[in-house]
């Protein structure tokens, strides 16, 4: 990993350091995937077992996953994988089930109620990618608040060579309660679920984490009004550690790997105070890369990565806030008094004994989380993700009386004449 | 207006008495913005200016609004409306202020305390469109949640004729707290926000409702990584109105003129049980139409729109969860019994005297609402949309050793080497 002093570099050459990956290609996948919506949505299922020959190289017959799929699944997954997805999914729904809005009523004038009520969004689509290994922690990540909320859940995830779903996924989503998957991956499936097919119901939001080409299909879309929103946009996971001379280059080390094995895209930052730490980290990467199945993969991140030393622990937050990362690891003295300058992040780890990859499967947080960025301005995926708040406002005949002028006024000054009109008709037949 | 019996109809039928008038010219709309977006990118501020002579015919000085001018906007202003404002900002605040979510901490294990904490997103832009009216009432309703969340926000709003904003926009942003207010309209004044100009800061996220162009570009900058998050996609305004025996015909037709001045392509929709309520319902439409100043808008918007016969309120209800409206008004015997059926909308009005313009601009609920079908996955503005939330574990060492081997399982069974080790150092080292 490059190491770099902050100090040393001008506005630019920061911006520089803080840029991520470029992603390649961006226009011409959304053109690809731009054309291939328009071919589900054209021919439906047909083009969904064409596009799944091509891909994914299978021979689709019916696109539904059979009961005796799930069974099948859950007799052939190991006891001790249900076991940890049963552990994990109890976890996740004690945090989620916290984060349920109540419903919220404000009497702001007398005889003025107004209230917010909750509603589960009506249908929503689960994405599981599959890529270079299953995840059917991803299957609990989405299954789980969606579950909780009380929204009619369908998932679409990759087939196998065999033509199946991998076993994990279908296990965690019957945990779930997800009766209805999907043999699907890639913008085929994202296309199917945004507008129906004769097999797949219509989804009015759709969700998860993807290739370039499902995070493309996602937000085309997401805007198109006859199409279906979406959760977040997604683009290659990443973490920033920052750590002072109290962390562990041990641990440092083995945190900046578990992001760095993703895939070749993910970007590892390390923001350091202490120079010993950053020599220690880099000798601890090299002997950990070269146990990991992955290497290839972790090296090839790595050189997307850095490392920058910081005079200070707040000089760090603050670099954090501008980089605002999906996952943000405080390997700090005092972390949690930290936490309080942290402004923009998907998800914090506190201290020496937060890993990422216990938020990733089991701590209770949900995985699904903004990257690239996003951090400033969406949150990650949470009960309410897959709930629409409503407005209800009940007035009685003195509560017009009380505020109607003030909308009559402000109608008038909007030169709205009809708007004042429906105030003045119900005044004028006051009983 | 059309009316129509639901029971005769045949399900492509009922699908297409429901149908949206069409977004016109979307595509050759997205291309036009998308050009207008590159040269906003390229030459900023001059940009800006050119394009405010083209589409507002104003020459562009100083793009900012001067304190003068807001010191002139406040002395202008007939003090009858500055209280009308005063008031409404006072209701807003009080239910946007209810709505502030808190934070949660939640032990998921021992020694593992998952927590969610929220954040104000640092930097919004708010559009307060002007068009055929100017819209006080819009920078309320963007400018009290932007100020309790404790959002930095800035504000456009087209320059009218003379070169300046509005004097009640003015007064209405600065009610609100908002210090940076600037003289630009249409796509531009989103691209403005999203990329940043000499003058105007760059967003995190842009709010507000506008014509096709604004939701075009709006949809641009979301869609593209180096952009801005929004809060909606906005189409034209709409009402469904439910009435049955009890409505009064006079109140029913003042609601559907106050939603059909907004512009030609509103629509509104009424589903009512009595016949004899549609055929009053009818003539009232025609005498309050005669009367008023909008009336050709609104004629042209009531050629969009249906009178629905139905057998039932519950029937009714079914069909608005399908057509999910912006706002809703329950004019029926027992309104508050009918909301817990009610799925889809925007902001629901119940009984007979709370007609939609008290929600436009003074209960305290927001106005800026999911049109066109999008209340089925999304909500109307709130202070949670100038929030994120981040979530945030801390273990203990025990902690750690009680969830980390389900982290381990997880990790193996997902291929990732390296997420397991991040555990398995942390084990090993155990004080």
């Amino acid at each position: 990993m490059k190491v770099i002093d902050w100090n040393r570099l001008d506005e630019a050459a920061r911006t520089e350091s803080l840029r991520r990956p470029v992603q390649k290609r961006q226009n011409e996948i959304a053109s690809e995937v731009a054309r291939l919506i328009e071919q589900v949505r054209a021919d439906g299922d047909a083009t969904l077992r064409a596009l799944t020959r091509r891909f994914d190289g299978v021979e689709l017959g019916v696109i539904e996953v059979a009961e005796a799929e799930f069974e099948s699944a859950t007799a052939q997954l190991p006891a001790d994988l249900r076991a940890a997805i049963d552990e994990a999914y109890t976890r996740i729904r004690a945090f989620h089930i916290a984060a349920v809005p109540q419903n919220l009523r404000v009497e702001t004038a007398p005889g003025v109620v107004c209230e917010r009520i909750t509603r589960a969004i009506p249908t929503v689509g689960l994405y599981v990618p599959a890529g270079s290994a299953p995840l059917p922690s991803t299957a609990l990540m989405l299954g789980v608040p969606a579950e909780i909320a009380g929204s009619d859940a369908v998932l679409c995830s990759p087939p196998q060579a065999d033509g199946r779903v991998e076993p994990s996924v279908l296990y965690a989503a019957r945990r779930c309660g997800i009766r209805r998957v999907f043999k699907l991956g890639g913008a085929q499936a994202i296309a199917a679920m945004a507008y129906g097919t004769e097999s797949v119901p219509r989804c009015d939001k759709i969700f998860g984490p993807g290739n370039a080409w499902v995070t493309a299909a996602k937000l085309l879309v997401a805007a198109d009004s006859e199409g279906a929103a979406i959760d977040l946009p997604a683009g290659p996971s990443e973490v920033l550690v920052i750590a002072d001379d109290t962390a562990s280059p041990r641990f440092v080390a083995a945190d900046l790997l578990s992001q760095a094995e993703h895939g070749p895209d993910s970007q590892v930052l390390l923001l350091s105070t202490s120079a010993a730490i950053v020599a220690a980290v880099q000798q601890e990467l090299a002997l950990q890369l070269a146990a990991l199945p992955r290497a290839t993969i972790a090296n090839l991140a790595l050189d997307n990565s850095r490392i920058i030393e910081v005079d200070s622990v707040e000089t760090a937050i603050a670099i954090s806030n501008r980089y605002a990362p999906e996952h943000l690891i405080l390997s700090v003295r005092d972390a949690r008094r930290c936490l309080a300058s942290v402004r923009s992040a998907g998800s914090v780890f506190l201290g020496n004994y937060a890993p990422e990859s216990v938020g990733d499967y089991c701590s209770g947080t949900n995985h699904v989380l903004p990257t690239y960025g996003a951090a400033r301005a969406y949150s990650g995926v949470s009960v309410q993700s897959f709930l629409t708040f409503i407005t209800v406002q009940e007035l009685s005949v003195a509560g017009l009386a009380g505020i109607g002028p003030c909308a009559m006024r402000l109608a008038q000054a909007e030169g709205l004449q009809a708007h004042a009109n429906a105030v003045a008709v119900r005044l004028e037949a006051r009983p």
